[in-house]
């Protein structure tokens, strides 16, 4: 059987959207022009209450930086996820989606803006799901580093325009994703992400 | 005014325990043995949908490790905790508590322990807060270290007999801790924790 496209968008700059996948689909998400991340989260159709976990994924994979046959697990150690393809090869797992209070508060910006959280806080709102159970998101294609110390480093993406990774779903989910707000995460030029989901034909 | 000790008590090896706190309160967490780590995690009393955030708190400090002058953030961007005192100086907040499918999963029990997350949900089931609802905790004396790659190991506590952190509540808290069930957190010597509360009398 053959895979066709049933759904195919671009996220403008500093905004999100989301999209409903079927077990055994694919969402292949793409940086159009480079530089630019996309924080995706998900949460089970069946039950909201199941949301994708970076800490759980972090500790069964026992690495920081997940690609190419790496699993994202749910908060219920649920397969939610696997990576298919990965043609940058960095990610982060381990910070916050930017939000107005994170502008407000690292940056100085007096009015912050919504940033992912409120973006993907929109998106998620038909389905029920607040802003408060917004969790740390899978950062693609954002390039944080950390030093011998610890110390977080926030760099310019290294995706270059048209890389892309390739997610297959593992259970029926509600994903939302945007196109980061954050300068550091896009080389201060805000740029969109393009995605498409492909399904098995008949 | 001086300070008053409102609450002490062990936490038998490899269980978990609930205490509420009050704004100001400090709450001392103790290894009495060396070696043991304790998974902890908070909610706010006037709204158990906000909770300690890993992510929040590892954005806006710009560092992995947490240690005395640190704070530690809800999901909501407001200080829960600040560190007043830290004398081991190594903790975790990237993973997951210990739960029985990572016993499962990673370390092959074929019936796995309940584990910190089991423990936690146990000691918060009287607030109403739910498995599902236990984040990535402040994992305190745990020594998780990340190479060049990436690539996570968890090596015994740094921390010693007697060692302890200081945590000053900025908000009236829920807080669950443990005497955290893992291994490789207590260098397969299963012990206790202790904590005390310290309010200002009058």
């Amino acid at each position: 059987m053959s895979r066709v496209e049933v759904c195919s968008a671009r996220i403008p700059p500093c905004s999100g959207r989301a999209v409903e996948l079927e077990a055994g689909d694919e969402l292949v998400v793409i940086d159009p022009m480079g530089q630019q991340v996309s924080d995706l989260t998900a949460f089970s159709r069946d039950d909201t209450a199941e949301y994708l976990s970076s800490g759980r994924s972090i500790d069964y994979a026992s690495k920081l930086w997940l690609s190419t046959g790496d699993t994202l697990y749910s908060n219920r150690s649920t397969p939610m996820f696997t990576i298919l393809e990965d043609t940058c090869g960095r990610h982060d797992f381990t910070l916050t989606p930017c939000s107005k209070k994170m502008f407000e508060i690292i940056y100085g910006e007096t009015e912050g803006r919504p940033g992912c959280e409120g973006n993907l806080a929109a998106a998620l709102a038909p389905y029920g799901i607040s802003v408060d159970r917004v969790p740390i998101a899978f950062n693609i294609f954002m390039h944080v580093a950390f030093d011998a110390e610890g110390k977080v480093a926030v760099l310019p993406p290294l995706s270059r325009a048209g890389d892309h990774i390739r997610l297959r779903a593992e259970m029926p989910l509600i994903v939302a994703m945007t196109a980061c707000s954050a300068g550091q995460s896009n080389n201060f030029s805000y740029k969109p992400i393009d995605y498409r989901v492909e399904r098995l034909a008949g």
